[in-house]
C-alpha cells in the first residue's frame, strides 16, 4: 500500500476476527518497529510479544484500554538506563517521543499489511510490569492491540488545519 | 512509494540542497501530521510552520540541533490544556508519544514525495516559545527539518532483534 494512503486510510482497530496472525506478518512489524529513529541511535526499548490465549485474557484484565480480542499485543517498553544516558534528565519525555515513532511505522504497516491495529495508553503500570517480569530500569509505554479487522470504524474526525498550523508564528494564518 | 520500504529506507537527512519546497507537497505534510491518533482524539497539538530565510537563520541559531539548511521547519507544540484535559496527570506523557506518531507521519510522507527530514530535539524552550509567540499553555516539543536531500547518510544500525523482542515474559527468547 502506498505511504500517503496508508497514513490517511488507518483506522484504530478495536474488533478483530478469530484469525490468527502469519508469523512472518509479525515479525515484520518488529522490524518495522526498530526500524524508527531514536536520539543519539540509543533505541531506549523493548517489545514484550504476547500472543499466549491464557496470557492475552489476563494481560485485558490488567488492561481497560483493551476492548476486543486481538490476535497479540506488542507491548512497547522504555528502557531507562538508555534514555537517560543518551538524553540525561530530558532523555525519558525523548525516548517518549521515540515510541511514538515506533508506534506509528507498527500502526502503519499493520494496516498496510491488511492488518488491524490500536494503539492503548489506559493500563495498570505496576501489574503490568509484574506480568511480564520487566526489569527495574524497564517500564512499559504502550501496548499495540494486533489482530484481523473485524469493524473498521470511520475517521473520529480531525481539527480544521487552519486551527492547528501557523506561518512562522504562533496565530498566524497558514495561507 | 510502498508503506513498508518507505519505513525501511527512510534516513534522517540532515544536509539539504538549495531547492524550494512545492508550497502543495508541504500542505500535504501538515495534513499527515494531524492525520495521527490521540488519545481520546484530542489532538493536543500545534504546529508551526518557519520558512523565511531571516526567520529560519534565527531559528538556527536558537537550535543547536538543526545543522543544515533545510527550506522550512515544523515546530510540533504541545498543548497543555488539552493533554491535561485527557489525560489528567499523565496527559502530558501521553501528549508526547502523540506528537511521535505525528512525527513518524511526517518524516514517512517526506520521504515517500522525495523530500527529506529530520527529527531535532534539541533547542532552547525558552528561546523557541519566545521566537514563536506561543501561549503559556504551548509548548515547543520537537522541531522537524525539511528540505531536498544532498545527502543521504547510511542507516546508523540498529540493535539485534533478539535483544530487544521478548515472547510472553521480558528476557524470553521471541524465535
Amino acid at each position: 500500500m502506498e505511504t500517503l494512503r496508508a497514513i490517511f486510510t488507518r483506522r484504530s482497530i478495536r474488533a478483530y476476527t478469530d484469525e490468527p496472525i502469519d508469523p512472518q506478518i509479525l515479525h515484520q512489524l518488529l522490524e518495522v518497529a526498530q526500524a524508527a529513529s531514536s536520539g543519539g541511535n540509543v533505541q531506549p526499548w523493548g517489545f514484550v510479544v504476547v500472543q499466549s490465549p491464557k496470557r492475552l485474557a489476563a494481560l485485558r484484565a490488567l488492561s481497560p484500554g483493551i476492548i476486543g480480542t486481538p490476535a497479540a499485543v506488542i507491548c512497547l517498553c522504555l528502557d531507562q538506563e538508555r534514555a537517560i544516558a543518551f538524553g540525561g534528565d530530558e532523555g525519558e519525555q525523548i525516548a517518549w517521543l521515540s515510541l511514538g515513532l515506533v508506534t506509528q511505522n507498527v500502526l502503519l504497516a499493520a494496516h498496510a499489511l491488511g492488518l488491524g491495529a490500536c494503539p492503548v495508553a489506559s493500563f495498570h503500570k505496576g501489574g503490568v510490569s509484574l506480568f511480564l517480569g520487566l526489569p527495574e530500569c524497564v517500564s512499559p509505554v504502550l501496548m499495540i492491540t494486533v489482530g484481523h479487522p473485524a469493524v473498521r470504524p470511520p475517521s473520529p474526525g480531525r481539527r480544521h488545519l487552519s486551527d492547528i498550523v501557523f506561518a512562522e508564528h504562533w496565530g498566524h494564518p497558514y495561507e
